[in-house]
């Protein structure tokens, strides 16, 4: 490398030399902020040293060598174990492990307690997407915004960046919940897929059916979020939940003559009819989360 | 109405003015289409009468008057008593009824019995789409290609057409197989809004991210299509089964603490658990379809 009269890039500490702290630490290392890697197995942090990182010999020492200190690692207790004898006083920690909400808020308390600030983040990316921008991948973001916006920049080298709050659980909140979602969907499609498997229907004639009808649908979140906001669930009701209810016997003979086991659907087609059951049929869907909310119910 | 040089559009028999029934008469009016109506309820014909259309004192009747008869009831057997003592013979019937694959496949052998050549539909919009081609809203339709080829231009007057097959099931078949993958999608959104109710988040800020998360991985389809083609499960794998089934607990943790029923998500994720117990953690989601295939476990 030839000197350049660009600023000089943030150095980053990255904890985690797995699928995912590869891809980050090259995104970075392309962009042409040092970094320095630790892994638990030294093994897994080779390629990266060969392509300009430095290996630290332990999570501490790594986590001396720079303010930023990004961690991604298996699960919150990895973080816990890996980060146990580093000194973390004026350290800037961005946990991008994935865990809950909870283990975010305990985590920022925890990496406060020891002098750091603290950022988690979600990642809506697989490795692929990394450091690829085109790919929409992105990562929610919530904790210190001092942190964040003294680090924007870096933090949106290897993908897209979503502020999403100062609780430290807002980033991991958003990031199950989407994911929740998303397998919701595949459920829906895997139903979808296996009825009409053993027919003479193509999966790809078929495919661009369900993918056309699936993003068509999906901007019917703005009426649930319009009707939570309100909380008047009966509020652009085209077809109620009534007349929903009343299809629940095609679907479920449908399955039976395509001989396809109906346990994706079932539940949400339960709580349809306990919800009309309730007396409110002349609801949309959205009414059914009042079932789904334990604290209603206890 | 003045007179003028158009061709004379196809008069339509319709039977049922329900909320469909009408959306339908309304749209083949405004399109100059003659349109006799019946229902069992008539009064619900007034309305249309008053628009227009020439109403009919029986179901037998409708059917004598014109060639191209529109059937939009509540059910199959709604169909079955309504045509009980009408002649079919030359009557060109299509079902726009909802029903199960083998309802249109048993009302297609029906009708040919009685002489009259079956089309089946499903239709893919409710009745403010009706009419409104910007709506995006459409018809499945299969059976007899020659009975949709002679009206196809009249039928496309409502809502767009997809033809789907000879086989007379395969409508009814495409639109419960959308709409199953549909409830999936709105399970999981609903999952999603109970995760986040009672945090300071704004459903509507949480929406878009939901609707933008949701769109940005429809295109999933695609790649189970191809494996469903190939009978390859592992191509072109990125998170495999296994590394998907190990944020199992992080859903379920997040749901308990947010105190919100798991009921939605678990059977998706028993399938992941089972599949991978089964040893196909190395696979993508789409091997699970063999443990909804009744016939593979039987
Ligand atoms: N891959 C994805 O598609 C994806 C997408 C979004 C989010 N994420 C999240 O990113 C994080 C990392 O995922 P990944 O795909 O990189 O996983 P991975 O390839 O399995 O790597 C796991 C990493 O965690 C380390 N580790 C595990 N237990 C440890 C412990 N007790 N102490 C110290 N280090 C430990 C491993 O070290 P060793 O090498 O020594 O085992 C390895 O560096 C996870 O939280 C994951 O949920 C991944
Ligand atoms: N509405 C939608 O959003 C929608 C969307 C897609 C598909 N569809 C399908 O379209 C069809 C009609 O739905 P809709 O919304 O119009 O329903 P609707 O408003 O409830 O109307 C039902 C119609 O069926 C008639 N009917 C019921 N039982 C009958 C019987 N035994 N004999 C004769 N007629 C009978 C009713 O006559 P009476 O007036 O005498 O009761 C009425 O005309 C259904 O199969 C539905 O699944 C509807």
């Amino acid at each position: 490398m030839t000197d350049t009269a660009v600023a000089p890039r943030t150095p980053v500490t990255l904890l985690g030399a797995g699928a995912m702290g590869t891809a980050l630490a090259r995104a970075w290392l392309a962009a042409g902020h040092p970094v320095t890697v630790w892994n638990r197995t030294p093994a897994r942090a080779e390629a990266l040293a060969a392509e300009g990182a430095a290996v630290a010999p332990s999570a501490a020492a790594a986590v001396a060598a720079h303010r930023l200190v990004v961690v991604c690692l298996l699960d919150d207790a990895s973080v816990g174990e890996a980060l146990d004898g580093a000194d973390l006083t004026g350290r800037d920690l961005v946990n991008l492990t994935t865990g809950t909400p909870g283990e975010g808020r305990a985590r920022a308390a925890w990496a406060e307690a020891r002098g750091a600030r603290f950022v988690d983040g979600g990642i809506m990316a697989v490795p692929p997407m990394i450091g690829v921008p085109e790919s929409g991948g992105y990562v929610f973001y919530s904790g210190s915004p001092e942190l964040f916006e003294e680090h924007r920049d870096t933090l949106a080298v290897p993908a897209g960046i979503r502020w999403v709050g100062t609780d430290p659980g807002f980033a991991a909140l958003h990031d199950v919940a989407l994911l929740s979602a998303m397998n919701g969907m595949f459920a829906g499609m895997l139903h979808a897929f296996a009825l009409v498997r053993g027919e003479d229907i193509a999966p790809k004639d078929f495919a661009p059916l369900l993918a056309g009808w699936l993003t068509a649908m999906a901007p019917a979140v703005h009426q649930t979020a319009e009707q939570l906001q309100s909380g008047d669930y009966t509020k652009g009701v085209v077809s109620n939940l009534a007349m929903q209810a009343a299809g629940i016997p095609t679907f479920l003979r449908t399955a039976e003559e395509q001989r396809v086991s109906p346990e994706l659907l079932t539940p949400y087609l339960d709580l349809m009819r306990e919800r009309v059951a309730q007396g409110h049929g002349d609801e949309d869907g959205t009414g059914m989360i009042e079932l789904l909310d334990l604290r209603g119910r206890s």
